[in-house]
């Protein structure tokens, strides 16, 4: 059975467990069930949310476990995407927590904030702490958990990618201020097999806004 | 170095990385610092929070991250914590996605929730859906990734602890009332690993309410 991920590119965990599997060199089916149906909630996800991940060994829901798996399986194919020592392992996970738990909610909430409110204001203080801790990590450190691309990189790509389609010159400026960050996404967004998935023709959403990105 | 832990036993995430540590037969220490100094954020989280890690080999920050790694480096000494077959694993990597991003902010709303309020009532109803979740994942399988006790199981050991603490026994009902749910809180509460973690010391937190949980 080939890999099917169920979802839709307009989300950026579906977009990351694409880049996981285009990094490993394999193909996937994209499909989309109502995620609501108790088809879908009891055979692939039952909190009703995408992705979900299966192939012939597996079903699988929640992005981060689905590209660890991806990782895991195809160890010796591909980009190692894991560390490549027991530190850079460990960094990995480490940097992938804070994806989820600081990076993720902070971008989400600072690319869809409205221009000019109280909230945006708290908003962009918020994400400017996060980013000022990858300045500092991304100066003395090529990737996140290391010298290598690794998952913990990877999970940021999408979310970057739609930061940049949904704002303006100015909203940018936050990432193309900080020296090194701003050279880490363009590295990581330069990738193959980010290329493939956003020429994927499902992938019809978040075009740039502008050229100057 | 012996293993140091900085935290407090407030939180469930220090509980947790102090659990894991115990299950691979580990002693630590738990020192506490200001989290928000200079010195803090600059050597161990430059996010300000807790738990830190810190031995030999590594200073580590978020806590599923420092429980991999603990799980990890002392793979051959006590119960293994990463699951016993590949499919295991990658449901054991699920689970803690889940404790990370359904169950944790639900239980932690739940418990600390005042009552009779809209608020409360909402926070009540998404607790009860992931109950449900949980209920008919461990009515066909003894623990969340299969038949072996993971760090999926053991995430959750804490936040049920404090729920149980803070609530009272209506309250408690949403558990209890969940025939496997309420065997899979009592055996993974009965371990001696987590034995442990409440004899500690500085366990002076979260008491039980009642002799009814």
């Amino acid at each position: 059975m080939a890999i099917k991920i169920y979802g839709s590119f307009r989300s950026p965990f579906v977009m990351a467990v694409a880049l996981a599997v285009y990094e490993k060199e394999q193909e996937f089916e994209l499909l989309m069930m109502n995620i609501k149906s108790p088809e879908y909630m009891n055979n692939f996800n039952p909190f009703g949310k995408i992705p979900s991940y299966q192939d012939e060994d597996i079903t699988l829901f929640e992005s981060r476990a689905i590209m660890r798996y991806v990782a895991t399986k195809f160890e010796g194919q591909g980009a190692p995407l894991l560390g490549s020592t027991f530190s850079e392992q460990a960094l990995c996970n480490q940097w992938l927590e804070v994806n989820g738990h600081s990076f993720t909610p902070a971008i989400v909430e600072m690319a869809f904030s409205k221009a000019d409110t109280e909230s945006s204001k708290l908003a962009f203080e918020k994400f400017e702490k996060v980013l000022d801790v990858y300045e500092a990590r991304l100066s003395v450190s090529k990737y996140l958990a290391g010298d290598s691309y690794t998952l913990a990189d990877l999970a940021h790509t999408p979310l970057f990618h739609i930061f940049m389609a949904v704002s303006d010159d100015e909203k940018k400026k936050c990432l193309t201020s900080r020296p090194h960050l701003h050279a880490w996404i363009q590295d990581i967004s330069s990738r193959p097999a980010w290329k493939k998935v956003t020429e994927r023709p499902e992938n019809t959403f978040y075009k740039p806004r502008t050229e100057s990105q």
